[in-house]
Order: structure tokens, then C-alpha cells, then sequence
């Protein structure tokens, strides 16, 4: 059997997500539609594995998965074919063939989000569907001091919606980058993982810091009190884009 | 009566294009909804005047128009009340008062278009709606030499669809430039005019030299022929923006 890499991109904007959804359940995913695709493609059931999930109406630019095949077919012509096949919405940008071990889940050691800001008075019409529009001021400074204390090995039980149980939710956040476009400022947080919607409660309490309803100075106690409560609001899914995830 | 000039951007995806449609004919126009919200803004009956038109579907980062009122409201919370009620499509990006006689269409001096060509062997997710994807290679020096004996001062009634009759077809073209970004090319235009679906069918030709099935040679026959049949064929209007209108 070949075990194939995939890099994906994607505009989640019209899917339920990454995940295939259980029997019984409508609404499409992009794991879901992928997998067809490729069953229709090799004559076999395929299974994808991603490097996780991304959320109902969150993009991605560099998501990472893989798939076992007995297929003959050159990546070359694999490539070729679902660019001819997927919805424009989805597209295959790279394709390699990876030994039999890997896991593009099990595997992954880093990944990059970015989180984008329409800062302008006016918004701009065509990132409408890929960014928050906040015409009003924000205190950058506080949101960078906010964001360094962020950062590091701890429990972000307080940034995430999931039910950690008896699972650690101690993570390690390398940094997290204020990148300025024109009006744009993209939030980008890389990490070793990310818990279920971290990325939106963190981007959703660093804007509390910006806004001055909360101090900086305030994290440390966030992330000491390991309850959601404690963190800022989350925010909605569309600004969201998976940018990269690394490999050994 | 003040005379107000407005910069817009627009997402023409789902618009039956700039010009307001006669009474009976269904459809939305980018004229028609600004008037409506122009004369509910200031309780008069707001006539909008355009540089010029936009194809249904085709964009703008830089359309201009003037209208009169005699309203005394700011322009800020003009502005404001309009970024506000417009639909997410569309945005006023400027305004400012202008003499009395300034007239958007009569005192325009040039304008620059784009189409937009993907040219990546997988197309990019995110311009999908923005750019017609290209994934064959093109001869690019033939494109150049063909622009090249495009640009000057010509009659260019072998390119547009509109019946000139008595009309004059002669323009000044200044440049086509080719502008590339990753796998995009714009293809700028600047003139001090255009005729209606220049753009398109200036595009279409300079693809067919592109394509090695037209001599960039041919262009000089072409213009000189004066009908629509001599040239190549008219691209589809979404890759199409309107970036500027100059003014005095």
C-alpha cells in the first residue's frame, strides 16, 4: 500500500468543517467530500486522516492529511484529476508519497493559524468573508503584552470549549505575531497543537485587552483558573485560516 | 445644492452591474441600490452618476461618482451611515465635496482596469471568484509584443460589442502592464477611456498570442479591420476590476 501526503486549501465558508459527520448526519465536510473524490478516483474506500480539525466556516491554506492506496496512479495525474474534480472551493496545492508510517495527525509538530483584523474605518469588500471587521480603535500595545504572556508550556484549559477530562490540555504556544497589510492585521499563533477553538478564545481575549476592558496583566490569572469562564468570548469561525503544519 | 464625490469598491458577483436597470427589468445594479440608499439617507431623490458602467459581475477597488443634495449632513456621518446600511458588497472607501460642475463621467481623464489571471497549475482557492485560471502554460513575450501594438491612439471598433454608428471609436490606450503576484498576473490597462467590453476582448485577444494561435504581428490588421469578428474572444467578466478613474 502507498501512503499519500496531501497539502489541502480551502474556503470553509459553505462546509461543516473538517470532519466527517456520522450517519444521519446532513450538512457537508471537507473530509468528507475529499474522501469521495478520492474513493471515486482509486476504485477503493479511502479513509482520510487530517492533521486535525478546523472549524464549520474556518479556511485553511497549508491543512495536511493523508490516505492509504493500492493504486497504481501518478501523483502527477492524482493532482491533475482532482483539480479537475473538487468544487472550485477546494484544491489540492501539493502531493507527495510518504513511507507507511506516517500520520499526518500522530506527526504534526507545529502549526500556524492565522486570525485576521479589518482595522479600516471602511471595511474592505472583498475580505468580507475572511476577516472581522473592528473599525473601531484598538490598544495594540496591550494586545502584544497580552499576547507574550499567552505564550509558553501551559494548561489552556480556560481557552478551549472542549471537555479536557482526564486528557492534559498542557500545550506549548511558540508565539503569537501581529502581521500589518494595508488596513489588515493578521493575529498568527504558532504551536506545538492547539486545543478545540483556542485560536478563537484566545483572538477573542486578546480584543478584550484591545478594547481596555481587560488588563494584560490579567492572563497569568486566566490561565491559572483552567475554567472557559475566565477567558474572553470566542469569535466567529470565518476570520480563521489554518496557514501551515510542520513535520519532522 | 452641495455636489458630493464618492470612491467605491464594489463585489460585483452578484450584481446585474454599475447602471441602474429601466422600470420593468429585474435585477439588482450597484447605481440603483446606491441611489436607494442615498435617497434614504437624505430624504431627497438621489441621481447617482457614474464614471462609466461595470459589467454585470465584473468589480471595483477605485469607481467614482458624484451626486447633488441639499442636505447639510457631514460627510463623516455620511460615511459612517453608509458603511453602516450598504450591504457588505459594497463600501463608500471616499468622499469629498466638489465644485458644482464636477461631473463623474464628463471629467474623468483615464482609468485602470485589471484582469486577473491565475496562471498556477492548481488554482488559488481564495481569487477563484476574482481571477480566470490559466493552468497551460502561455507565451508570455507574444502576450507582451501583442500589448505593446494594442496601446497608442486607434480606433477600436474591433473591439467592443457596442454598434459605434456615428460615434467616435477612437481612444488613447497608454500601457498594458503585466503585474505578477505568486501565480497571478493582472493585466493592467490605462486609458483615458474605454469602449464597453474593451477590457474583456483586449484580454481575450492577448490570450489567443498567448496561446501561439494569433502572431502578436496581427494586432496592426486587426485594429485597422474595424469589426468585432477580427479580434479574439470576450473573456468572462469576473477577473475584471475597475482600480482607478483620474481626474484633473
Amino acid at each position: 500500500m502507498r501512503n499519500i501526503r496531501l497539502v489541502l486549501q480551502y474556503d470553509g465558508g459553505r462546509y461543516e468543517g473538517w470532519q466527517r459527520l456520522g450517519s444521519g448526519r446532513a450538512g457537508r465536510t471537507i473530509q468528507g467530500l475529499l474522501e469521495e473524490a478520492l474513493s471515486a478516483m482509486t476504485g477503493e474506500v479511502i479513509e482520510l486522516t487530517g492533521s486535525g480539525r478546523t472549524d464549520a466556516g474556518a479556511h485553511a491554506l497549508g491543512q495536511v492529511a493523508n490516505f492509504h492506496t493500492g493504486s497504481a496512479m501518478s501523483l502527477r495525474t492524482m493532482q491533475d484529476w482532482l483539480e479537475r474534480e473538487l468544487p472550485r472551493d477546494i484544491a489540492v496545492s501539493g502531493m507527495d508519497e510518504v513511507e507507511t508510517r506516517f500520520h499526518a495527525r500522530y506527526h504534526a509538530r507545529f502549526k500556524r493559524y492565522a486570525y485576521r483584523i479589518d482595522t479600516g474605518r471602511v471595511h474592505d469588500v472583498f475580505m468580507r468573508r475572511y476577516a472581522l471587521h473592528i473599525p473601531r480603535p484598538l490598544d495594540w500595545d496591550a494586545m502584544r503584552q497580552a499576547a507574550d504572556l499567552l505564550c509558553g508550556k501551559h494548561d489552556y484549559t480556560s481557552f478551549t470549549n472542549a471537555r479536557m477530562k482526564d486528557k492534559s490540555a498542557v500545550r506549548e504556544l511558540f508565539s503569537i505575531q501581529f502581521e500589518k497589510t494595508g488596513q489588515h492585521v493578521d493575529l498568527v499563533f504558532s504551536g506545538e497543537g492547539f486545543l478545540h477553538n483556542m485560536v478563537r478564545i484566545m483572538a477573542g481575549t486578546l480584543l478584550e485587552t484591545g478594547y481596555q476592558r481587560l488588563a494584560p496583566g490579567e492572563i497569568p490569572r486566566i490561565l491559572a483558573a483552567r475554567e472557559r469562564q475566565a477567558a474572553g468570548p470566542m469569535l466567529p469561525a470565518h476570520p480563521l485560516v489554518l496557514l501551515e503544519v510542520g513535520y519532522e
